[in-house]
């Protein structure tokens, strides 16, 4: 006979970011309560600089693997990297089901399908409005505007409460495919009471209102009709589909073709046609190789590499090294893209070569934000009314913005929680605190390799990368400890040995008469003698040249 | 008997860059003459992103040491890093007479103390009006106003006409120390008629006109009265000596006691003071250690890292690696700068560390720039009037925004000349054209080694920072070529080999079996051998890793 549960006895629900804050990307959040674990989000970081060879970052979820029989299912908020590029490494590791909208769920899906997963795993596309249940959580999925279409917000209802997870978002009251940010939706929960707000802190230090994507359509048409007799060559991100969307509108509109140029950008198009989330009119795509058919004014070239990548497809037009499509003074290249902190170097390389060939370059309005700026923040906390406020998504410094929002709008000053990744935040109606913290970090994705590459090889390319290295090689007879061949010297990255003759005979000689005085001495303890190796080479080789290469003496028992 | 010159065999007067153009920093200009030849700057630049290791780079001066006998000397537009930082490397190759204005010889003179060069290059400080002659040259220094003081213009007097230099300028009527730019002389000299302008391009891309530095007066004031119950600590650029006197004054007007961090802040500051420049107050400057005697709202630190520059004070700071001063809720930090370009990142990570420890950080409206926008630019043209237009200082999209602007002025086109560095521009009052092309390069500094870092060193440093290093050692007997010992494989920031053994193994393994069967084939050419080796552990890893380290097989003959 199951024992009737008192009413005061609720637990408490749990918070507990796995990624994500504190930081730019790496979003993954798990909700717990009892014996159930939902996951918002599984998305990827790119490397740190110092973060040598790396290809990108994911979470590690050894908490969610601790606690694999409670996880029910990931839900996504919408489909950029930083939401879902860690899924189909995490998804090795736990198979649970997904839940997301529809383009979402196109682009984990093209995902799965690389890393052959496709028919592995369980998942289910939400409409908004719709909610799913999972273990003892209901989740609803709210339309939101974002730089990508099918942004949701989520509403988590737990017996302890409901949290208002708005993931990446604007208001935007015109958008260009679907409807606007269903705000009387955000309304009504709030009025019925909300545990915490969870929102989106990206643009939380800057003032206003984020425009309308709309709001471009004037701007393509004034650039599309200040430029008739020139070539116009776009950059934007790849799952900007609204932005793609009014760039053909444009051309359209202005009578020219669309060539469609860079990997990501032709899947992405495909995806969302096949969705009808893009609506491109007939003859109006052309192919590449079609170009040549068509005077070069009639023509507009939408491309990736808007963040100066050196491998996307403007990059290598700007280098010569696209090979089909060659810049000249009849382009006029419109960056629709702002850069993201850390590529300002990189895009300004690109515009010097773009220019250099004679094109113009433009590189302003074009653009509009996908993240709510405060006066939207503050209107969303007005819907919602929440009891605690938990900043998410951004750098500390975007948190605490937001927090200050927050005060100001009355939420008290201890109901506001900056959490650190790993954090557990527990709470209920009467109170919450972070009660613990788990295990959080950064798992190093290489080539083929998960995990393969820590701090200690990262430190040893980070040494290689500054010095280089001298490796010294020597044969040793065993028996006697006699010197059979060597030592020999051999360095990579350190100086152009040719040009340096004397320093590197001096080294020798050096090295030759430390071996000799150790084995003189009797000494058959290899450790000792390397020791002694790297000691007089490093130092010689500071004093000389001021420099630390790695010194890697190894020695062969003959 | 000396023959006389015709009046109509006038010569050309030549302007080759030698560093500066499309790039920041590295200026360096000669100017020539029949056998005259002078130098404006000797700057340095930083390394690019791919010149791992490298410390800092300085140009090549091969055209010059081609020519030494003509050279003449070199004179000096200001004292900043890119217009004087490769002089005491330069000066080892060609020792020649230095000219410059008080505060940018005393900077150059800390230089050449360094190196131990003090006592042997004639130096010469000149003031603003005077002229110096040097072969055929005349060269006079005019006031201009800049990010730091005794910035001058030069104009260039040559047989074939006058050459007008900007320098990095702006136009400040109201300058902290000293008086505005000269804008009487440019107009006479323009009036009298000049061949060629050479404007500081930084700023091109920029509408309007740059603040004054006095502007800064109020902003300071204001965020004094605004934090009186905190201490307040300022992060700007050490060699901006007018920003360092405002930072003072309004402590002074608010009664709080000034410390100095970081060495090259302390070095400037003392400089400065000793030449008159710096105005301190008597008992304003405190030393770090009195700071525990006075109550923390009395005090204001002044200090470098302001570019978010990892071994400077504010980084120290926020890392809690400074050993004197740490930073918490009771401090207001304000960046008195705006980031270089490919530093953002940096500087917001040290924001992040700030904000982290409770410290409100002010990076808004505590900076102008010290360099001219558009309608600088244009008031430049219109007092100079030249016939030719030379835009530098700046990358190629900033030499190209001072082209159109000097168009837009009425200068022809083809009067308009946007250099690369080597470039030789000849010129007399009836044409000028590019001529020729000289040897010019980046010549990089890593340590104490000048230039023993080329391009297969960093493209070796660069293998090894993505992929890591593979070597493979054996030894064989010279006589049979049997293995005596080995092959053994050991890595370096690869992969954790204790977390890899499979994969390590299973390459030895491969790497055995090849090196056998080379050796059972009686094969004795060592580069065969060395080859098989690559090929098979290269394809090996890559299939299992998707990585490409560095293979460096080394054979010892015992």
């Amino acid at each position: 006979m199951a024992k009737k549960k008192e009413v005061n006895s609720v637990s408490n629900l749990k918070v507990i970011p796995l990624g994500g804050l504190e930081q730019i990307g790496m979003n993954i959040t798990a909700f717990e309560y009892e014996d159930s674990i939902i996951v918002v989000d599984c998305g990827l970081s790119f490397p740190a600089d110092d973060m040598l060879g790396i290809d990108l970052v994911i979470p590690d979820i050894s908490y969610l693997l601790e606690n694999k029989d409670k996880v029910k299912g990931f839900v996504f908020t919408h489909g950029h990297e930083d939401h879902i590029g860690a899924l189909p490494y995490i998804l090795k590791q736990l198979n649970v089901p997904l839940y997301a909208t529809r383009l979402t769920m196109a682009l984990i899906e093209n995902k799965l399908k690389e890393h052959n997963l496709i028919n592995q795993v369980k998942r289910k596309v939400v409409k908004f409005g719709q909610s799913i249940n999972l273990g003892c959580f209901r989740i609803e999925f709210i339309k939101t505007n974002h730089s990508i279409v099918d942004a949701a917000a989520l509403a988590i209802y737990s017996p302890a409460g409901v949290v208002v997870h708005t993931g990446d978002f604007k208001v935007d009251y015109t958008p260009i495919f679907g409807d606007a940010i269903d705000l009387q939706r955000f309304a009504e929960i709030g009025k019925k009471g909300v545990l915490a707000l969870m929102c989106d802190s990206t643009n939380a230090e800057r003032p206003g209102f984020t425009a309308s994507e709309r709001s471009l359509t004037k701007t393509f048409d004034t650039i599309f009709s200040e430029h008739r007799n020139r070539r116009i060559i776009i950059a934007t991100f790849a799952s900007n589909v609204d932005r793609v969307q009014q760039i053909i509108n444009s051309a359209y509109k202005f009578d020219r073709k669309v060539v469609v140029e860079g990997r990501s950008m032709v899947n992405i198009i495909e995806t969302a046609s096949e969705l009808d989330i893009l609506n491109i009119p007939e003859n109006t795509l052309i192919a590449t190789e079609q170009l040549k058919d068509y005077p070069e004014e009639k023509t507009v070239i939408i491309t990736t590499g808007s963040q100066g990548e050196s491998m996307a497809a403007l990059s290598r037009m700007a280098s010569n090294m696209h090979r089909k499509i060659s810049i000249g003074p009849q382009d006029t290249i419109i960056f629709s893209s702002s850069p993201i902190p850390g590529n300002e170097k990189a895009v300004t390389k690109v515009i010097n070569e773009l220019s250099r060939k004679g094109a113009e370059v433009i590189f302003q309005d074009a653009h509009v934000s996908g993240h709510a700026c405060q006066e939207e923040i503050k209107l969303i906390y007005s819907l919602v009314k929440p009891k605690y406020s938990i900043p998410v998504h951004g750098e500390y410094k975007h948190l605490k913005a937001q927090a200050k929002l927050a005060t100001s709008l009355g939420i008290e000053k201890e109901n506001v929680f900056i959490l650190s990744s790993g954090d557990v935040l527990e709470m209920n109606e009467s109170k919450a605190s972070v009660t613990g913290k788990v295990t959080v970090g950064d798992i190093l994705v290489d080539g083929l390799g998960v995990g393969d590459v820590g701090n200690i090889v990262l430190r040893d390319r980070q040494h290689l990368a500054e010095d280089g290295i001298m490796i010294v090689v020597m044969a040793l007879e065993s028996s006697s400890g006699y010197l059979a061949a060597g030592p020999d010297i051999v360095s990579r990255g350190f100086v152009y040995v040719r040009e340096s003759d004397e320093l590197m005979e001096e080294a020798s000689g050096i090295l030759y008469n430390t071996v000799n005085e150790y084995l003189d001495r009797g000494i058959t303890d290899w450790g000792k003698l390397k020791m002694g190796i790297r000691d007089c080479l490093s130092d010689y080789v500071w004093k000389k040249t001021k420099r630390r290469p790695m010194i890697l003496p190894i020695i062969l028992e003959v």
